[in-house]
C-alpha cells in the first residue's frame, strides 16, 4: 500500500460522503448518538463503509465524528477502536486495501474561552484522546472536519500533532460571508493552518457544491497544499420533519466537475450525499478533469483569527508601544497586573493605524511565560490585529504561540547558534513569521556585508528546520545615527539587499535610529521613508506619533499605495495649515 | 608658426617675467605712464621683449598693462598698435617666429558698482576698445591679468571674447587667505572663467612663488584649462624708497620647479621677475619635469562671486520664494517695483538654510529682461548665495546671466528644438548650469522612458554646443499625485535613471507633487525626502518651511552628510518634544 502522504496533491483523491446522514436514512433516532452504533449496529456503519469503498472512494471516515470524553466518559478508547476496525474490515471485504482510513474529528461541540468556557488545553486534551486511540487502532490519517472556529481547529491540529505522527487533514466550515462562525477567512484559516503544518485543508458541509464555489476560489487562490472540498448535497430542507437535501447525485457529480476545474486535489461529499454521488462525481471528474497538483503561494503572512496581514504589498506598522522599555506607566501596569492599561494601548495603536501589535511584556520581576498568555490572550478577544509575540525567553514565546488563535510575528530569533537551537523548533510546530536579527556570536556587524551574511545563515538554518524563506522577515538593525555617523547607511544597504539579493522581507525597530537625538521623531520620521523607499516591509513603531504618522500617509500616497490619496485626504483634510514660518530679523536693506 | 590652442596644456610655455618693474629699473619715474613708452622709448620696450625671448620665454607681453582710454583718451589704438608692432620687431630680430604675442591686459583701476562706479558695461566697453585694437594690430592671445575683482575678470574676458576670437588666458591675484580683494576664492573664479570660455586661468603678482603654492593647489585641483603660475620675485620690500623683491633668481627658478609638479601649465614671471629669472626657471623646469597635461574635472558647480556651490555631493537647497506664481504679495512688489521686498524675500531664505535662491520675476505686464538685469544686481549686493535664473524668456535670462557676477544656474531649457536653439547659446556664451526640463514637443511623457529620452536628448545638443553634461541638470517634473497616483513614482524612476544611466545630475520643483491635496507641506516633505534618497541633486523648495527643512535635515544627518549630527542638533535641540499624543477614546474594557 502506498502512503497517503506520497500520492495526496498527485493525483485525484476521492473522499467518502455523508455519515450521519446515511445513518439517520438507517434508522438513526433523533437523540441517539451515532458513535454508539460502533457497537450496537456495527454492521451497518460496515455496509456503509463497503458502499463507499465500492463506489471508489480512496478516503473512508470512521464513524467518530463526536466522539470525545464530554459524550462518551470511559468509552472513547473503545469506541474508536471499534470505528477504525469496522472501516478495516470493509477495507477487507471489498478488496480495497489501497483505500485509507481517515479518523474522523469532528467539534467538541463546546464553545472556547473567551466565547464559551471549554478551556483551550481542555479542547486539546479532549481531541488528544480521541486521536491516540484512533492511531493506535490503526487509522491512516486524521481528517478533522466541520469545524467552525479557528480556535477549536488549532487545538485539534494540535492534539493530532502531538499526539500521531499520521497526516492530518482538515476542512472548515465557512457561512455565506465566505467566513468561520469565529471570523475566519478561508486566508487566515490558511494561513494558520498550513503554519501548524497539516497535509491538507478545504471546505465541507454548509452548502451545496454550487454556493461553495467563492470559497474554493479563495482556497486554491491561497494555499501551498492540497484542497478538499466535501460539500453537501445542496441546501438543506424541512420536509414533513426530515431534513431533505435538494441536490440529487447527477447535479451534484456535475457540479463537482466545475469544482474540480478551480484546482482542487480531493473530493467527496457532506450530509446528504450517499455512495452514488461520490460514485458518479468521480466517474465525470476522472474523465472530464486533467488533476492539476496545488502551486505553492510563497505567501508572507501572518493572521488573527480573523484579519490577515501580508508582508510585502504594502509596509506594515507594527504599534510598539506595548513594550516596557522606557515606558515607566506600563512597567506599572505589569506589575499591578493592570490588564486594562495594557489592553488600552493595543486599542489606542489599532485606532492610530497599527496593522500589527507588538507584545513585549517582559520585566525582571514577572513570571514572562504566564504573562504571555494572559496578554496574548486578553489583547485576542478585544482587537482583531495580528500579533507580534516579543521576547527573548523561549518558553514565554511558546506559551504565546501555542495559546495565539491565528498564526503570529515571533520577535525574535538571531542568527546565534543557540537561539535558532531554541526558536525554529517553535515556527516549525506552531508556524509564524519569524523575525531574525542579523546579529550572532560575534556581535552586531558594521558592515551589510557582515549583516547580510548573518541573514543568509538565518535562512540556512531555517530551512534545516523546513521554515520556508517567507517566514522570515530579517531585521537589519537600526543603531543610532548620533554615535556612528554611517549606521543609518548600512541599516538601509542591509535592507535593500534583502530585498534584492535575498528576495526577502525586512523590517526595523525604526525608533532606535535617533537615540541621543533632540526632537527624535524627526529623525525617526524621515528615517521610516528611507527605510520604506528602500524596501522595508515591517516598522516597529509608534502609530500614536504624528510625526510617524505623516511619513506613512505621505508614503502611501506618493507610492501609490492609497488610492486616490483618500487615506491621506481622511486624515489631513480637516487639519488647518500651520500658519506660515516668520522669519527672526526683520531685514532693513 | 604652429597656433597657440594647438600647444597649449600639451607642452611646457613660459611667459616673461616682470614688466613694469623692468621698466622702473629702466628708468621710468614714479609718476609717468609706462605704456607711454611705446611711443617715447621703443627701443627699451623691444629690447626687453628681446631679451625675454633669448631667455626662452613662448609669450611675451605687450606693454599695455594699463592702456585704456580712461588713462590714454584717444591713443588707445595707437599706443596698443604701438606696443604689438614693438613685440613683433623683436621676434623678428631674435629670430623667434615661434613665440606668441600676447595683448597684456590689466584692470581698469576703477572698481565696479556696486562697490565703484563704474559700470558693467562702462567696463566691457573700455576693455574692448583695446582688445580690438590689439588684435588689429594682429597680437597672437590675450592675457588678462592682475585681476582681484572677479567681476572685472567677467567684464574683461567677455570684452574679449566679443571683440576678437584670440586665446583668452587670464590670471588673477590672490590675498594671504586665498581670495581676490572682493571675495572670489580660487574656486569661484575659475568656475565662472570657465563658464566664459577662457583658454587658461591662473595666478600673477601679489606673493612670490612659495607663498603662491596654497593657491596653485587649488587651481590645479579644480581647474580643467590650463593653469598659468606667475609669481613676483619673492615678497616686495621698500629698501631707500625702492621697491626691491627679496628673491633671487636661482631660488626663484628652484622654487618654480616645485610649482610646475603641482601640475601647472604654463609658468613665468610677474613684478621683480627679469629674463634671466626666466632663463634659469625655464631651464630647471624643462630638465626636472615632466610636463602634465591638466586632467578635466567634469565638475558640476555653480557659484556667485565669492561662494561655490557644488552639484551632487549633497542636495542642493533652491529657495523658491522670489517667483510671483500664487504669491499676491510678491506680484505687487514687482509692480510697485519693491525691491527692498524681493531682497528680503532672499535674505530670509538664506537664514533659513537656502544654498541657491531662484530669481524669477515673470509678470506678464513688466518688462522681464529689465527687471531680471536689476533683481540679479540687487540681490548680489546682499548675499553671497549663488542665484537661478529662471525665465521662460531668453532675452530676460541673457540679461541676467551677462549682468551676474558668478557662473549661475539657469531655469531652463526643454526638449524643444526653439528651446534649445535659443538658450543653449546663452549658456555656452556665458557659462551656467542649465536646468533642462523632461518635456518637448509632444508635452510630458507618463513614463520614466519617455523622460529619460528627452534627457538624452537634451544632453546630446548640448554636446553639439560644446557644453558639458555637467553643466546639465534634468528636472524630471513633479507632478501632482492627486490626479495620477503614478506620477511620484514616474518622476523617482527619472531623476533615479539620471543618475545611475546618465550618470547626471537632477532639479525638481518639489512642492508640484502635492498640489490639490491637504498639508501639502507633509506630502512635500516626505517627498522630497524619497528624491534625495533616489539621487535628486537639486531641490526647489521652500525653506522656510518647517517641513521641508525637517525633511533636509534628517536627510542629511542619516545619510551621513551632517558631521556628529550637529546642524540637526543645532536646529532642534532647543524645541521642545511636542506632547504625547491623546488618543481619542477612552477605552473602557
Ligand atoms: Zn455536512
Ligand atoms: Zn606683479
Ligand atoms: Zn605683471
Amino acid at each position: 500500500m502506498k502512503s497517503l502522504r506520497s500520492r495526496l496533491g498527485k493525483e485525484w483523491l476521492f473522499c467518502d460522503g455523508g455519515t450521519g446522514t446515511s445513518l439517520q436514512a438507517l434508522g438513526l433516532a433523533g437523540g441517539e448518538l451515532p458513535e454508539r452504533w460502533n457497537q450496537t449496529h456495527p454492521d451497518r456503519i460496515r455496509a456503509l463503509h463497503e458502499d463507499y469503498l465500492k463506489a471508489g472512494c480512496d478516503i473512508i471516515n470512521t464513524n467518530t465524528f463526536g466522539l470525545n470524553t464530554l459524550k462518551f466518559p470511559g468509552e472513547v478508547e473503545s469506541l474508536t477502536a471499534a470505528a477504525v476496525h469496522l472501516a478495516q474490515e470493509a477495507k477487507e471485504r471489498t478488496g480495497r486495501e489501497d483505500a485509507y482510513i481517515a479518523l474522523d474529528i469532528g467539534p467538541t461541540g463546546k464553545l472556547l474561552k473567551p466565547m464559551g468556557d471549554l478551556d483551550f488545553e481542555e479542547a486539546v486534551a479532549l481531541f488528544a484522546e480521541t486521536i491516540r486511540a484512533g492511531a493506535q487502532a490503526g487509522a491512516d490519517l486524521v481528517l478533522i472536519e466541520t469545524m467552525s472556529d479557528s480556535y477549536e481547529s488549532k487545538a485539534a491540529v494540535l492534539a493530532a500533532k502531538e499526539n500521531c505522527s499520521l497526516p492530518v487533514l482538515i476542512t472548515n466550515i465557512y457561512n455565506e460571508n465566505g467566513k468561520l462562525m469565529t471570523g475566519g477567512t478561508p486566508e487566515t484559516v490558511v494561513a494558520m493552518l498550513e503554519g501548524l503544518g497539516v497535509d491538507a485543508v478545504g471546505v465541507n458541509c454548509g452548502f451545496g457544491p454550487q454556493e461553495m464555489i467563492p470559497i474554493v476560489k479563495r482556497l486554491t487562490a491561497c494555499a501551498s497544499v492540497p484542497v478538499i472540498v466535501n460539500p453537501n448535497a445542496g441546501l438543506p430542507k424541512q420536509i414533513k420533519g426530515r431534513t431533505v437535501y435538494d441536490l440529487g447525485a447527477e447535479d451534484f457529480a456535475q457540479t463537482m466537475v466545475d469544482i474540480a476545474k478551480l484546482g482542487v486535489q480531493v473530493v467527496g461529499g457532506c450530509c446528504g450525499t450517499t455512495p452514488d454521488y461520490i460514485k458518479r462525481a468521480r466517474e465525470l471528474v476522472l474523465k472530464h478533469v486533467p488533476f492539476r497538483p496545488i502551486e505553492p503561494k510563497h505567501r508572507a503572512v501572518i493572521c488573527s483569527g480573523s484579519q490577515l496581514a501580508e508582508i510585502g504589498p504594502k509596509p506594515l506598522l507594527i504599534g510598539e508601544r506595548i513594550n516596557p522599555t522606557g515606558k515607566k506607566r506600563l512597567k506599572q501596569a505589569l506589575r499591578e497586573h493592570d490588564l486594562n492599561y495594557i489592553l488600552q494601548q493595543g486599542l489606542a495603536q489599532e485606532e492610530a493605524g497599527a496593522d500589527v501589535l507588538d507584545v513585549n511584556i517582559g520585566l525582571p520581576e514577572l513570571d514572562e511565560p504566564a504573562m504571555m498568555a494572559e496578554v496574548t490572550t486578553a489583547l485576542q478577544s478585544v482587537t482583531t490585529l495580528p500579533l507580534q509575540l516579543d521576547s527573548s525567553d523561549p518558553e514565554a514565546l511558546e506559551r504565546g504561540m501555542r495559546l495565539y488563535n491565528g498564526k503570529p510575528m515571533i520577535n525574535s530569533v538571531n542568527g546565534k547558534a543557540e537561539s535558532m537551537a531554541a526558536v525554529f523548533p517553535l515556527i516549525k510546530k506552531y508556524g509564524g513569521v519569524c523575525v531574525g536579527l542579523a546579529l550572532d556570536e560575534n556581535g552586531i556587524p558594521d558592515s551589510a556585508d557582515g549583516r547580510i551574511a548573518i541573514a543568509k545563515k538565518i535562512y540556512a538554518k531555517a530551512a534545516e528546520y523546513g521554515i520556508a524563506p517567507e517566514d522570515i522577515v530579517i531585521d537589519g538593525l537600526a543603531m543610532t545615527v548620533s554615535s556612528d555617523s554611517r549606521s543609518a547607511l548600512i541599516t538601509l544597504e542591509t535592507i535593500r539587499r534583502v530585498r534584492d539579493e535575498l528576495q526577502g522581507h525586512s523590517i526595523l525597530g525604526v525608533s532606535n535610529i535617533s537615540f541621543g537625538l533632540p526632537q527624535r521623531q524627526i529623525i525617526n520620521a524621515h528615517f521610516l521613508t528611507l527605510a520604506m523607499q528602500d524596501g522595508l516591509s515591517c516598522a516597529i513603531m509608534n502609530p500614536n506619533n504624528a510625526e510617524m504618522m505623516k511619513s506613512v500617509r505621505a508614503y502611501m500616497a506618493l507610492m501609490d499605495l492609497d488610492e486616490n490619496c483618500l487615506q491621506y485626504i481622511q486624515a489631513y483634510s480637516e487639519q488647518e495649515t500651520a500658519p506660515p514660518v516668520q522669519t527672526k530679523t526683520a531685514y532693513t536693506l
